[in-house]
């Protein structure tokens, strides 16, 4: 299984793909999707999903696991980075992606079997299951590949396919 | 002038076209594109993008205007909101359209004249300055034809273009 996790935003986009088979591990690619703080925000959002589309043709990842949005998350930004959400699912099912949403919480315990381990612990986690060097950088990247380990770990749970439910009431 | 008004949503995005010019108004086209509360949500915003895409390239706009979004809106659906305002100032942005964005008072002010105007006078006040028998339903489609308006009677002001700081702070 060929699993693409993203972490959204409008100045970087985290992004990381992993191969999971037999309970083993493989970093496909890594990296970010980075606009300059400069360029008109519609220009960031057409470089998201300009960039995140490129990633999905050269890795053909078979889904896209992303973190679940929440209204209480940083007030100032959440707004933008809803936009930027929106550019990538939008990417993910132009490409035919099943998407995958996972809290925080949920990353935590599919990584390191603890709901509450920090943020270290999380991305030790990740380089040691993916047999890095080093944690990936930036912080967005290693996020994304906790993400993408997070549904290679639960899908056997068969979770629901992203639905307008999941994201908010109709 | 001719400018595209949208008032964003994942359900309903209404739309209108609206010419400007010597002081009067003349509206070109109308609607809504509506989108099953069945379907998956990605694919919602699939659709939304494409119906906007077509949009503009049917109407052949010179601007877009579209509703400030802020983290007061309704909280349950401000995340999918957003989304899918994310997926139309995509579409803008691939047109190579400017964006606007006004907020439910600049609105009011420049349509009625008064900024504490109710809803029926705004869609009344609307329906008047665009020379239609009856206002146009949904009341999102008259929401989206009161946001051209207001850019055609406001863009004398020289607003600035969409920024990153406008939606919130990088």
């Amino acid at each position: 299984m060929r699993v693409l996790g993203i972490d959204p935003g409008y100045a970087i986009v985290g992004w990381g793909v992993v191969d999971y088979a037999g309970n083993r591990f493989a970093p496909v690619d890594f990296g970010a999707v980075c606009t300059p703080a400069g360029m008109a925000f519609e220009q960031r959002l057409a470089q998201v999903y300009d960039g995140v589309r490129q990633i999905i043709a050269r890795t053909q990842p078979e889904a896209l696991a992303i973190e679940k949005l929440f209204y209480q998350h940083n007030q100032t930004t959440v707004i933008g980075v809803a936009e930027a959400r929106g550019v990538v699912l939008l990417a993910a099912a132009q490409a035919g992606l099943p998407i995958y949403e996972y809290t925080p919480m949920q990353v935590k315990q599919a990584v390191t079997g603890y709901g509450k381990a920090v943020k270290k612990q999380v991305q030790e986690m990740t380089r040691l299951l993916l047999h890095l060097q080093a944690v990936p950088k930036p912080d967005d990247t290693a996020d994304a590949l906790a993400m993408a380990i997070t549904h290679c770990h639960t899908s056997g749970n068969r979770l629901d396919r992203l639905t307008p439910r999941q994201i908010g009431p109709i």
